[in-house]
């Protein structure tokens, strides 16, 4: 049995982080932490029957632990992680702190200077079907966003293969179930405000997840920067899907386009491509640790992908869990399936 | 034309009355208020384009209007009201402030003195249906809550002809959208807590609500402490639907029960006695002034009312422009239908 | 490896079936039927990946498994269960089919004559908490409908120390999400019409459900006939509440009555009795096979039980997977936590 | 007054024109029609007070009406189209069955000959923002698709001005509530298996509604094929909204492509160009006949708007009155605000 440790576990990624791994059966939770909530109870702030104490971070006995997953908002969890990694602790960190490469990057976009620079060339993105190799090795894992792990999942087969048109803009119009947004009581997510609306927010290259989806696309070969993001908040509790349009630098037929992703994800047990045809919905993968992909070629340079997760399954996190079991050298999808 | 001001437009209650007093046909809003807002404009804070500048309370212009409609929270609309009432100015008040006859009762279950006790006999309680006469002559109207609206008028027929088994419990099953919790973002409307759930709140005499429903049924001749009140939360917007569950003092067939309904309701615009076989629905009333009624006598001595309005027409600004609409001699429903 | 079978994998409590014993570590799923789908294969109807071949009915290979899971509508299963009863086939069977003792009953709710009554005095009512010894020798379980689970356990506490006031109604105000409709598509599952609306239906003693809910508070003792029975259509796709009310024939304290649930379900590790002060709401058991109930006292003789399953859950497969447990000696919750 | 008749009342699209129409002062209803529940009254399809008799098409007193609205699906509409002709009554046909000015064209997407295609040449696409002079005019208006209101309204100020990239591809990323699938029962309509989920369908050139959009973009000197369009359903009951991605043939500033939406529909009473900075949501329009546009420069030729409408609105009912008004003179949004 591996011990854990979670930091944040009363956000919906923590207490999704709590509920996975109360039933891994590699796994022993020894500490969960919560500032708002310390010395109280999983239980008083969910309606579940689990015993869970809460603590506070400073408490956190990181000597007991060989992993820790960092649950908490960007920023908040920079202290976190480098008091875990100074004990020597392996550590899952699920905010944005560790994803970007360049400190500068990350201060113009997060609006704070990074605390820690010396170890973000440590860190390794969590794209676990992407990273893989890396992630065995790390001690310190960069889970990645939502949004881009379901833009990134849909772009990968033809940026590895350099198939994209660099001149044509990257557009992905994604749509976001509100639990993406947090636990926090906003406006923004007040039922009355979000039900029965669909609302687009921060079109174009405004959104933070922007900065590491085009980390990735440049680092993948591509042109980041010519991507155009527009996210979208729908009435739905959880689930993720964007549609992805790019133009291709070369003709392909349906059967090609569709070959060329069957066969890249063929070995991922998390990554699934619909058969031809059929198109990937929210349904395909809510609950699960997968990410759904169809493709269709509307014209022979002009490809459309859906691309679908659960944004607290593949999207946070599940996905964390699935590097987690890769870390250690464990099943890929123990406890997830 | 009508001038009139209102206090408080920017939660949903005040909100629904500018949107409803905008098309009235017969009325010049003036003034708008909102603390929070002050200086800005209704257009800010709703997906709308009417131009409605908010100013602070204390710079109402009362001098120009004749009547204010009060949607502010509770102890929040007692200077208001007091300030418009020294003015000579009508007022629908909104709130719980003047519902209440007994001034201890109000602190009681309201947790804070009433300033101004002395207002309390002149305010009249504005179910249109049972005190039409009395607020045509009012000055101080206090507008109903939702839930008492959708109860009380479906045991006022009941009521009035001293049909209630005095020993037996009244049962009020009551189901609410969620507008009715106001647009204060709190993690009880959160969208993500409350989409997919239904959650049952203060059963018993506990709602605040409960002090005026047991008021009316005391002054309408029956036995208030019957009640047993359980309000539940549902994922829906707006919309308000009470079960009712009564045992009566003498046996009846589902014809004799149908015809004291209809008889009762039969000059009253806005009560619609559903046709007997068909039950009141949320979608009977929604988007509408009206409360719907349907009467299931399941055995001779005991009856199912379903009463249904939507918590914003008939259970808070609809009925409060109804209401006034009765005050200055107008058409019942102008500006309603 | 206990070889089983599911009639009716198509709808969604055999959906439900499938998915739950998909994973059961105790099960091998042998065949599955579908007589509109067969010859298809479960994944054409549903968004999974999972390969689950769907075969007729008469081509259900009954001498290769042990047990099977009826999930056909009330009428269609009967044939299912002679069979493979005839085959020596342990059964069970989630319609209402084998529910009543009485073919007579039977036929006068159901409009149809039973095609085997000599099976009814062989066949057990599967409410696991009250009959667990009759369920571990039968071989033919009924399983219980969702309405029933939610009240019948909402009222075992009193029953079973025959505490209720026989002379008063028993009232069950319940609430149902959309799925325990069932998967055929009609006027009253369309999004348009269930969305944004709160709907009661079949109030008294109409609904079918209240033919086993009586049969079982006779059977324990009480007056079934008491029963006024509320169901209601709420916009939530799966889950159940039910808020009952009883009065008692002794005064109680909101201690006593607590003591008597807690120690009632103390050992039954499918019913969550909360702490005092709380309320069951449906999300205490979405997505799980726990009842959760909770008791407010409002008067000394006057008790509200809310009772919450997952209308899928507890209310159909998951129940019924307790229920296989129990007859073949396995762990109560194995395959369900 | 102005006697008028609606053919097909009981659909989403009929009920919400007689909802409209019997409010509009200008307006008598004298007929409306339903094949299936001819003899009825629409009140016993919806939860509505009003008495509206339904008699079958044939019966339709066409010598008693100046026009009629169509609101039948394609295909039933011609011969109702055509008899009203034929009796000199003006016609708003809101099915596809005039939309298009080649008969051949509409046999290839609806599948069926067309019946009339000499009245093709008169009739005018009842786009009120592009065709109003023709409206004016026209004793037979072919109502817009909902989609390609949205879509057409984002693009005309770039298509009228010629602003489009012609090598680029124009995609159209398009939302929609559910209603705009109809009220037929379907598996696809159903509550369960709509909500909680997102799913695109007909993605690029294959939903029918493209033939429209295309022959509207090269009537307006665009290049239809370039079109990518890919229609997603989302769970809400009404509301529409598309997200248009372009490229342009020349540089633009933010403010100068606020300047010519602005500018484009500075005289229309019904199009909302949001100011600089606001992106269009559903919440804009809904339950009104507004189409609402934001306007997002992500890149000084790559442009992004919001187009959003009420599908029974400006997408449907709401559109037709419009143009009914402009047909009769009457001023353009009477009965609609």
């Amino acid at each position: 049995m591996i011990n854990i440790g979670i930091f944040g576990a009363t956000g919906y990624t923590g207490f999704e982080t709590v509920k996975l791994m109360r039933k891994h059966p590699a796994v022993q939770l020894v500490f969960a932490t919560s500032e708002s909530s310390a010395g109280g109870n999983l239980h008083d702030l969910y309606p579940v029957d689990w015993d869970i104490p809460l603590i506070a971070a400073a408490d956190a006995p990181l000597d007991k632990v060989e992993a820790v997953f960092c649950c908490l908002p960007h920023g908040a969890s920079m202290p976190a992680v480098i008091a875990a990694r100074q004990a020597n602790v392996r550590v899952i960190d699920l905010s944005a702190d560790f994803r970007l490469n360049d400190s500068q990057i990350y201060q113009k976009w997060y609006g704070l200077p990074h605390a820690s620079p010396d170890l973000l060339p440590t860190s390794v993105y969590g794209l676990t079907e992407i990273y893989r190799t890396k992630i065995k090795e790390t001690n310190l894992l960069a889970n990645p966003g939502c949004y881009p792990t379901t833009i990134l999942l849909a772009l990968y087969p033809l940026l590895q293969a350099n198939l994209l048109e660099p001149s044509a803009p990257i557009i992905a119009d994604s749509k976001s179930g509100i639990s993406g947004a947090g636990r926090k009581a906003t406006l923004k997510t007040h039922f009355v405000e979000v039900n029965e609306n669909l609302s687009p927010y921060n079109i174009g290259q405004t959104h933070r997840h922007v900065a590491e989806i085009v980390q990735l696309i440049n680092e993948l070969g591509g042109v980041g920067d010519a991507l155009i993001f527009s996210p979208h908040l729908v009435p739905i509790s959880r689930g993720m899907l964007s549609t992805v349009y790019v133009s291709l630098n070369r003709d392909f037929t349906a059967e090609t386009v569709q070959q060329l992703y069957t066969a890249t994800y063929a070995a991922q047990p998390m990554v699934w491509v619909l058969p031809s045809g059929q198109l990937a919905t929210m349904a395909h993968t809510q609950h699960t640790n997968l990410a759904a992909l169809s493709v269709t070629l509307v014209k022979p340079r002009q490809l459309v992908i859906c691309s679908t997760i659960d944004n607290l399954g593949k999207g946070a996190a599940g996905q964390a869990i699935q590097n987690f079991n890769v870390m250690f050298g464990l099943t890929e999808d123990l406890g997830l399936v």
